[in-house]
C-alpha cells in the first residue's frame, strides 16, 4: 500500500473514519481537475490514472500543469500515474499499490464531432476502456464506481425536463453518445450479475465555467466545439465571431436552449455520489437483499431549467463587459430545440442541488480564458 | 504472402477471376466449420483464426479435431491461427501475412445464460474483441466485413414477421443481444464515417442441424441451452427428458414458436453475403457515391416460419424413431411466444433462399448426435 495521509488529513465519510482512497481516472481533464479538487478538499487520498491524451500543455511533465494547479490550490498532492485504461497491465500494477474504495471513471474522448469521423477510436477508448477498467476492478475486488455519462444518453427529448425514467440509447446522433449509453448498459449488466457492485452514472448536460481562481479550465486546444468556450474565445478576440446554428426553432427567442452546469456544481455533484456510492454495502450472498443484484443508480447533473445561446451570448457580454458579435447559419442536423434537466432525483437522493447561476458561469469562463490568454501570451 | 493455391483451385466471384482470401474469425465453432466447408468448396482460400474458447475435444492438436474434419470433407486446407481476437499484435501478424479480401467475423461468446452471469466475459470478447479486429482491419485496408449477428438484436418482438425494418436494441432482454446489438451499431457508425467500408450483418434466427456427413456439427459441451440440441440429447439418452418453457401460449399448441435454420442454409447464406461483399467497390473520394458513407446492410437469415416446440419434438421423434419425454415447466421470464422472419430480402439482394425443412434440421442433428455420441463410447 502506497504512503497513507497523516491522520490530520484522513478522509470522511459521514461517521465514518477512515482514509478514504479514489482512483480518478481521466483526472487531469476539465470534470477531472475540479472534481479531484472537490475530493483533496474533503481529505481524500486521490489517485489519477490519465494518459493525457485531452492535455495539451505540461503533458510533457512528470506530473501535467493541470494536476500542478490542483496540488497549488489544494496545498495537498495527488499521485498521478501516466496509464491508459486500455494498458490492462499497467491498470492492475496501480490496483496492486493502493486498495481504492471507489473508481470515478472519467477517462473519455469526448468531441462529438471527431466521435462521428472517427467512431472506432470512441469504441476503443470509451466502451473497450471501460471494460478494461471494470475487468481490473473485479479482479482486484474493488467494486464501486461512479461512471461520467452524458444527457446525450437520452437521444431527441421524448419529453421535456429531461428525467431519469426518460428512454436512452433511441436516436441518439452519434458515436460518443452511443459509447456513454453503451457503458450505461454494459454497468447495468454488470450489476445485474452480481450484487457486490454498486454503480452511479451520472448524467451531464453541459458543464461550463471554471474554478473560482481562474488557474483551472477547460483546455482551450483547437477550436472548441461546445457553446460557452467558443464565446469566451470570440470575447478575448481569438475567434471573430460566433456562428449560431438556427435562430428559427420555437423558443422564446428561436434560438437552441440547452441546461448549462457549473464545473464546480458538476465535482461537488461527483463528491455527493461518491459518498453514496461508499455508504452503500454490497449485498453479500443470503442477506437481505442479495439475488436482486447490485446497485444501479443513474442521476442528472444540471441545473435544472435552460437558457438559449441568445441568454448566454448577453450574459457573457454583460461580465465580460465585451461585444460578442454573432452570426446566424442553417441549423445543425441532430440538434434540437430544446433540452434541459429534471434534477430533483439527484436532490433528494444525494443531497446535492446546483446553486451556481448562468452569470457565474460565464464569470468564471471569462476568467479562465482570460487568465490562459494571458499566459500564452 | 502466403502460398496461393494452383490456378486450379482458385475462387471465383462472378466473372472476376481471382484467387479470394477470406479471414474466418471463429472458424473452428458451429457455424464456423459449415461456413469454412461451404467457402472451401467455392475455392476460397480460408485463413481461420479462433481461440478454440468454444471447441472442447481436439483442441490440445495443431489443428483442432472440427477443423480437420472439414479438411478430410473438401478435400483441402485450411490455413488456422490459433489466436485470440483481442490479441491485436498476434492479429495484426496474420493480417500481414495474408492480403485478405473479407473478414467472416463469427469468433464471439454465445450463451445467453453465461452471458447474463458473466456479462463482462461478452463485451470483452464480443465487443471489444470485434474493435480490435476493426482496428487491425482499418490499419492493413482490409474493408469488407460479414457479421456474425442474431435476432435478438430485436428484443421482443414488436410484429411479426420480423423484417429488417424492426426496431433493435429496445427490450433486449440479455447481454449476449446487447452485445450483437452494440456491434452492429459500431459497425454502422463505421460505415457512417468512412465510405471505405461494406459491411453486411447476418441476423440469424435459430441454427440447428449440422452437415448431411454427420461429421461436423454443434459442439455438445454440457448441458444445452437450446431447443434441438436437448431434444437430441434425450433422444440418445443422454438426458432423461426435455423440459418445455409454458405450454400456455397463444400459439396453435401453447408452446412457444421460433424461426429454425438449417446450419447449411446458414452456411450458404454466408457464401451468398460474401460473394455481394466482394462485388461491392468501395466508394473512394471524389467518385460517385462518396461522402454518403461506406456500405452497411443487415439481412435476416431464417427460414421464414416457425415451429413450435412439441412440432420440433415430435419431428425429432420420427425421423429418429425415438420417444422424447417431455415435461412441461413454467414460462421462462424474457421469452415470448412466437418469434419468425420475413427474409425476403435476403432473397431478393443476396439470391438466396433456406431451402432445408424441419425434418432435414432434425435428422442430420440426430446424425451428428449419434456420431458424437459413437465416438465418445
Amino acid at each position: 500500500m502506497a504512503g497513507s495521509p497523516d491522520k490530520s488529513e484522513e478522509g470522511n465519510v459521514g461517521n465514518v473514519a477512515q482514509v478514504v482512497v479514489v482512483l480518478v481516472t481521466g483526472g487531469c481533464g476539465y470534470v477531472g481537475t475540479h472534481t479531484v479538487l472537490q475530493l483533496l478538499e474533503q481529505n481524500v487520498h486521490v489517485v489519477v490514472v490519465d494518459n493525457l491524451a485531452g492535455v495539451t500543455r505540461g503533458n510533457d511533465e512528470k506530473k501535467p500543469t493541470s494536476l500542478e494547479r490542483v496540488e497549488e490550490l489544494s496545498g495537498k498532492t495527488v499521485d498521478f500515474h501516466n496509464v491508459d485504461i486500455n494498458d490492462a497491465e499497467s491498470l492492475d500494477k496501480i490496483f496492486k499499490l493502493y486498495r481504492f474504495d471507489c473508481v470515478i471513471h472519467l477517462a473519455a474522448l469526448k468531441s462529438v464531432g471527431d466521435s462521428c469521423s472517427l467512431p472506432l477510436d470512441y469504441y476503443r477508448n470509451n466502451v473497450a476502456g471501460t471494460v478494461t477498467l471494470l475487468e481490473i476492478m473485479k479482479k482486484n475486488q474493488v467494486v464501486k464506481l461512479v461512471f461520467s455519462s452524458s444527457a446525450t444518453v437520452y437521444g431527441e427529448p421524448q419529453y421535456l425536463p429531461i428525467d431519469e425514467q426518460h428512454v436512452t440509447g433511441q436516436r441518439v446522433t452519434n458515436p460518443y453518445g452511443r459509447s456513454k449509453y453503451f457503458i450505461e448498459e454494459i454497468l447495468r449488466d454488470l450489476c445485474t450479475s452480481d450484487p457486490k457492485w454498486s454503480v452511479i452514472c451520472l448524467r451531464y448536460f453541459n458543464p461550463v465555467g471554471a474554478h473560482p481562481s481562474g488557474r483551472i479550465g477547460e483546455d482551450p486546444a483547437g477550436v472548441p466545439c461546445n457553446l460557452m468556450p467558443y464565446v469566451a474565445q470570440v470575447a478575448v478576440g481569438r475567434l471573430e465571431k460566433l456562428a449560431v446554428y438556427g435562430n428559427d426553432y420555437s423558443t422564446p427567442d428561436g434560438t437552441g436552449v440547452r441546461d448549462y452546469i457549473h464545473i464546480m456544481d458538476l465535482a461537488e455533484g461527483h463528491w455527493a455520489a461518491t459518498k453514496k456510492i461508499l455508504k452503500e454495502k454490497g449485498a453479500k450472498a443470503g442477506e437481505e437483499g442479495a439475488g436482486a443484484g447490485g446497485s444501479w443508480l443513474a442521476y442528472n447533473l444540471g441545473l435544472g431549467r435552460g437558457y438559449s445561446v441568445l441568454d448566454v451570448v448577453k450574459c457573457f457580454e454583460s461580465v465580460s463587459g465585451r461585444p460578442i458579435a454573432v452570426d446566424f447559419v442553417q441549423r445543425r442536423e441532430g440538434d434540437v430545440a430544446s433540452s434541459y434537466s429534471d434534477c430533483s432525483l439527484a436532490v433528494r437522493q444525494l443531497e446535492w442541488k446546483a446553486s451556481r447561476t448562468l452569470t457565474d458561469m460565464c464569470k468564471y469562463c471569462a476568467l479562465w480564458c482570460t487568465f490562459e490568454s494571458l499566459h500564452l501570451l
